[in-house]
């Protein structure tokens, strides 16, 4: 009887559909392939519940059912995502000149939005030697340790600065920066040059050249990122990494007005 | 208080998860942004059950409600559905071969798998002039009617194809292969020659070359295709598609026996 109607306070006070998100989101790039009992520790929902669920959620494609009673995501969930505009609009936009990038450097190439607290990664391009990178496509990474994180949070209203100072900077390799008044006086430079060059903020080894992708409507998108070793001088790459924003900015719709960098005369 | 039991018979006989599924499936390539009216009309459910499931799937961040009280696919489910192993996996291990596919020759790059009786793009990567070419990712075409799709066809099982051609074989441009000896002698040729030649067979003014990509398993998991305009010699082009698909058929595991084709003489 439990199973028809639904929103019996089992467990979790959620919703049926509350419920079946659950499920979803026990999957993850840690963890793309479940067992049912996995599922129920990581839902708390009866095992009755979570097995009427599955069941149902493999019969529309939403999950799929792998060997000995494993589950992983389905192609036809993954069909529904691609149609965010994240992964439309933005990738269909910038993936030409990250190509270009890819190809004229040899490096590992990333897109980036802000989502939420974090960074995410939309598009990762493979360099010649992709040696020290682990990013991976639906990956996210703290926003305040590495470059395209920080391109992304100078563009973001200050309160979204203010929150994730107040959550702590923790250092996750040698050049994080970890210092409120530090990671400020950082997106300030962001800001002001149009660009941001990190060193081993995310990882050991790795440094990065980070550019915003600006849409039609003048707001910073996504930040657009060159990955290398942290033994390779950063400059070289400031000005394609540039171009490759610039383009992906320019078939976004956008529209290069004179340029602040270029205006900014101190003297 | 219908709102509290959820599995009331409202209108279609189904779940409230089944409901919600529906919602989802309600976006599409063709209509990737709907209003609530939209999606009432293509789910058929109430307004007020509608209105509720898509509050909660926002809420969530399955959807995005964009201005004027149009909604898209959220930046989540696309992050879950990026966890399916066709975007994963294979993306991830076809991605560089891909790339230097890309770069190699200018062209638009395809890679495609099989999705019930459709081919499904799981990757394009951009060419110098992509013209011709309308392809998305997520987006499907049909199996008869392409290199990618025939390749893929050809190594399906034999009762795959019986379906195919009773659904009927449609024209889609002046290439298409329409009647079912053609496309069974044309699939022979595929297994035997290990590639796949298409000219103008779904889109006017485009010819492709496609290889099968083979996991550890032996198991064809998909096609890897360049897309040139029609007036193309298409040869050239056949070692370097099959070198990539190769390069991906090695990322996956696949281990390289004797070939097929240079084993098999017939004098």
């Amino acid at each position: 009887m439990t199973q028809a109607t639904g929103s019996i306070a089992d467990d979790p006070p959620r919703s049926v559909l509350g419920r079946a998100l659950g499920v979803l989101a026990a999957f993850s790039d840690a963890s793309p392939e479940l067992a049912l009992a996995d599922i129920v520790a990581a839902t708390s929902l009866p095992p009755a519940t979570a097995h009427r669920i599955v069941a149902e959620l493999v019969a529309w494609g939403a999950l799929e059912r792998v060997g000995r009673g494993r589950y992983r995501i389905g192609i036809r969930l993954w069909r529904v995502g691609a149609l965010a505009p994240s992964a439309r609009n933005l990738r269909e936009a910038a993936l030409p000149p990250m190509q270009d990038l890819a190809a004229a450097t040899g490096h590992v190439v990333h897109l980036v939005v802000l989502d939420g607290h974090r960074a995410l990664f939309v598009e990762r391009l493979a360099g010649q030697d992709d040696v020290t990178v682990r990013s991976r496509v639906g990956r996210d990474m703290p926003l305040h340790a590495s470059g395209p994180g920080k391109v992304l949070l100078a563009h973001a209203p200050a309160s979204l600065v203010d929150e994730v100072v107040a959550r702590g900077l923790p250092r996750l390799a040698p050049g994080t920066i970890t210092d409120p008044a530090g990671l400020r006086g950082a997106l300030d430079v962001v800001r002001r040059t149009g660009y941001c060059l990190s060193r081993e903020e995310m990882t050991e080894g790795s440094a990065s050249v980070a550019a915003p992708v600006v849409d039609a409507e003048d707001r910073v998108v996504a930040a657009l990122a060159v990955v290398v070793p942290v033994s390779a001088a950063l400059p070289p790459f400031v000005p394609a990494v540039r171009m490759a924003a610039a383009g992906a900015s320019r078939r976004l719709g956008h529209r290069e007005r004179t340029e602040i960098p270029l205006g900014a005369r101190s003297g």
